[in-house]
């Protein structure tokens, strides 16, 4: 084996020049290559590895980039990256500046679509498969690849049902391994589970039905059976389907062990895949642990509480509550729209609904979320993790726009803890008798503090929290933004500054805001979500109602998507570090 | 047969004291009070007429409001509304204070979850029933009627792979007329209608793949077959699944044989089903004519052109096009977040997509919009249809959070014609050399003016249009708005107030914005969408951000639902009306 024969293959061009015997060894290199770098740089393992014989084949077969090849979600693509020109920067994968953890369009013409999150990959290649019709390029290939998690949400389901009545010259690839993030859940995984175990029914099945020409399954580490497979394909004309069978992890045995810690193992060692030792000794908790434990507490207390997650239970962490009470928790699968929805009928029956979503994937959920919540004042609790900036994921999973987004909703209740301790005591008031729906945002990764455990307190809707005192420059946080104001605020050192923990973005605090714009001259509102619509356009909105006439300076999220990178760099680019609200208050201050 | 019979009947335990004979005479009766009322007052038509015998077949067979009846969309639920209670009060229906045209919850027990958007019934079901296992009623029923259009989204999908892996008593209960509003589509309703013809696959079905016990086909007209097939249904624990026939504006002629029209078909003579004629001499076209009719104009023209509508050809006008151009003219079904995410593939490869969906329908792609077009500047073009208030329709389909929840997204431009000139003039802009996506948005019904055809004119991304000069107040009013604004300043006669129309919420006119905040003294914003984070929110961070101390009143739709009513009703409860602006302009200029 000649593990440096990536060095050869700078284009699926170089590739195609190989023998197709070669293939095996470009694959073991590939592997080599991938699991090196993820082994000390981080990033997502599983995925890539399963599918690095799918990669190559493709590549191989298909005249990419004239074919079009999506890849839904994109975690799997690391291979990809790397066969098409990214080998020399991998490193960079997943940091500022460099190059995204997802296919990209502005990185290369072989990302024909900017993938992150779940399940539009076929809806995309289709209408890249109709536009190839409109220009009479019937001949060429348009490539969908999507993971047997992901083609069971509802957005899959719309493109196949679209897909089927078109001449499309559309190939869906299931990459089935069983597992998303965490293993797969639903009618269809059972279905298909069936399917790579021999059953096959005779007549009909479900793709089938939907008019597409159904091959598989096939096993998705044999390459020179997958070439086969692919050149047959390429001379069937109209939307076709191949089940694929791969291993998440396949290659590095640990990974295939425990497929849901490598899904992205931090660092390891690449040679045994030995995760590295990582010393959490007196670090704070997880904010989503907090969620987790804390909601698992007040469960044993209140036998109405239910908790739900769209196919996030290690990330929310509410596989607590999953393992606790499995019978009132709910992993629903990638179906942020059914979560919600599902939660609301649930909330009909006297139930009170945890629905832990990510921010940027209740995106998914907005009209369940005003449609059947909101309407209907569903006291629903969405529990928005993963709220602000995310750092390494980048522009697709920051969530950011939540605030904006949900503020605009009649009836709902928009609170983000400033701590652990307000989180759990922001989820205690939750489940008590509120009539209302509530969303509670905070964000990923750890908190501030390791005293997280301490006893419930009930915290009235709508109040905000003074933190100190002031008499010219008012700075109004809200949530984790609490963390960054204070330090700026110490580092000043002047009495003339005041800080409140709005806590709420609404209902707003008004009886304080009163008081605070009859004493205060100037006032900094900070938020980690935009700026367009957010927590401080409420606070303008507040002034501009009653006639305030204070300077109020907005910080948060500028109008622009923001790239990947660590929390700190991010925070200094989207102008809310420490340093950058130390300046604002302190340029305020000079300028009053 | 005794018409006079539904006055017997105030509840459907009334109902179910009748012999089942007496079935067929209650249908009649349903039937004629459902055509007499409607012929009249106006409202939904067809589909009501098509569940007559499906409507009293539920609720003798079922134990209603104790098993829980879930009517997806609702446009349907006209018999059972008169059954549950309400027939005294039915002519009120979808009038200011009178009954919703949908189930609502607030309205009667029996209205087990509020709908209007479609394809939420099989969710909240199955959250009832999860909630009705976990409290140990085990032989409650739980219902779902779901239309043949509806199922085939995205959300019905997940609904139906969430529930095959349960032990809830859900029934689905498919309602296959093969139309929703317009024909249904897609390979879904191919693979149903192969059914409805008798194929029958020996295996399996797609809904028995998804651990459903499957039902029928049986006739949706035949009573007394649906009361066995519902009695016998109700002995079968854990999903099920039944397949009824029917025959949408069944019993009325020419509602059968025009269900288009009939879905909604306005006034009539409820003995013929024939049309009262309705003179449109000298009127306006509609504003989705105006669309229709241009994008059919442009297309001419440029062959990048396409249009998508998910599942509103005739709502949304789109099919002109589609019948001008059916090769580059799509309806997707009701599939909002495949319609966006087609739209932004087609765009990669060089396309320019019309994508026309309602406002509060573009709620379900919200995710996409952002992901898929804005995140990837892909210049796709959304023709938001029936944005800010649409009267009788009511809450859940107002078209009044757009301008919020498009406006923190990055990237996109947002305008609002003020008039059918304006909308023309916006599409022929829209298709031009952008680089970015742009919203356009257009409120439901006719326009202003009867010349619409004008030559087309480029207009500037981003600049507003300066309808009067003042010296003291400025209205700045958004999309049609700008009629009720004019209306209120000419009334009150004095040189002292300005108008400009602002053409575009994002980017705002910034240039003249400096000019109109160094001019004038105090400042009106107008729209009829939501305050809170709208376009009136802009223009206080336009001038938050630069100090400028004037005052501003921002007009629009409160922080809550509104309910249905004609549109000066609603804009008065609004206090958007031309007389409320007016009384605010009036009463700015005497306090400055």
């Amino acid at each position: 084996m000649n593990l440096n024969i990536l060095e050869d293959i700078n284009s699926p061009e170089d590739l195609r020049k190989l023998p197709a015997e070669k293939l095996r060894e470009v694959s073991a290199a590939l592997r080599k290559f991938i699991i090196d770098i993820v082994a000390t740089k981080e990033g997502h393992l599983g995925a890539s590895l399963g599918v690095v014989e799918l990669t190559l084949a493709l590549h191989y077969v298909f005249n990419t980039p004239k074919d079009l090849l999506v890849w839904d979600v994109g975690h799997q693509a690391y291979g990809h990256k790397i066969l098409t020109g990214r080998r020399e920067i991998f490193h960079t994968n997943r940091r500022l500046n460099g190059i995204s953890g997802f296919p990209k369009r502005e990185e290369s013409e072989y990302d024909t679509f900017g993938v992150g999150h779940s399940s539009t990959a076929i809806s995309a290649a289709l209408g890249m498969a109709i536009a190839s019709n409109l220009k009479g390029e019937f001949k060429k290939h348009h490539i969908a690849v999507v993971g047997d998690a992901s083609i069971a949400s509802g957005m899959a389901f719309e493109g196949l049902n679209h897909a089927g009545v078109t001449k499309a010259n559309l190939l869906v690839v299931l990459n089935d391994n069983a597992i998303g993030i965490d293993p797969s859940v639903g009618a269809l995984k059972q279905y298909l589970t069936k399917a790579r175990v021999g059953y096959k029914p005779k007549q009909s099945n479900i793709i089938e039905a939907l008019n597409f020409k159904y091959f598989g399954p096939v096993d998705g580490h044999d390459i020179a059976g997958l070439l086969e497979v692919f050149k047959q394909m390429k001379q069937i004309e109209g939307p076709k389907f191949l089940h694929v069978i791969t291993t998440k992890g396949k290659g590095l045995k640990k990974a295939e062990e425990d497929q849901v810690k490598y899904h992205a193992p931090g660092k390891f060692r690449p040679d045994t895949g030995e995760l590295l030792p990582y010393d959490t000794a007196g670090l704070p908790l997880k904010y989503q642990d907090v969620f987790g434990l804390t909601l698992v507490e007040l469960a044993k207390k209140n036998d109405k509480i239910i908790g739900i997650t769209p196919a996030m239970p290690t990330g929310s962490s509410l596989k607590f509550m999953m393992q606790a009470f499995p019978e009132r928790a709910f992993d629903v699968g990638i179906a942020e729209q059914h979560a919600v929805t599902l939660s609301a009928g649930m909330a009909t029956q006297g139930f009170k609904v945890f629905c832990a979503i990510y921010s940027t994937f209740l995106q998914r959920a907005y009209d369940q979320v005003i449609h059947d919540v909101a309407i209907q004042k569903l006291p629903v609790v969405f529990c928005l993790d993963r709220a602000g900036l995310v750092g390494e994921d980048g522009a697709t999973h920051h969530g950011v726009f939540d605030i904006a987004y949900l503020r605009c909703i009649p009836n709902i209740i928009i609170a983000a803890p400033s701590d652990e301790t307000e989180l759990r005591n922001l989820l205690y008031t939750a489940q008590l008798d509120l009539k209302l729906p509530m969303a509670i945002r905070y964000p990923r990764g750890r908190g501030v503090k390791t005293n997280w455990e301490t006893p419930f307190e009930e915290i009235t809707i709508g109040k905000a929290k003074s933190l100190k005192e002031g008499d010219k420059i008012a700075v109004l946080s809200i949530g984790n933004m609490a963390q960054n104001a204070a330090k700026a605020i110490e580092s000043i050192k002047t009495e003339k500054i005041g800080h409140v923990d709005m806590r709420f973005v609404k209902p707003l605090d008004e009886e304080l805001l009163h008081v605070l714009f009859r004493k205060y001259e100037a006032f900094i509102t900070i938020e980690d979500g935009t700026v367009v619509g957010g927590f401080g356009s409420a606070i303008l909105e507040f002034a501009a109602k009653h006639d305030y006439k204070a300077k109020i300076r907005n910080l948060g999220l500028p109008d622009n998507f923001i790239e990947q990178g660590n929390i700190n760099e991010l925070q200094e680019i989207a102008k809310i570090s420490v340093e950058y609200i130390r300046e604002e208050v302190v340029s305020l201050l000079q300028n009053l």
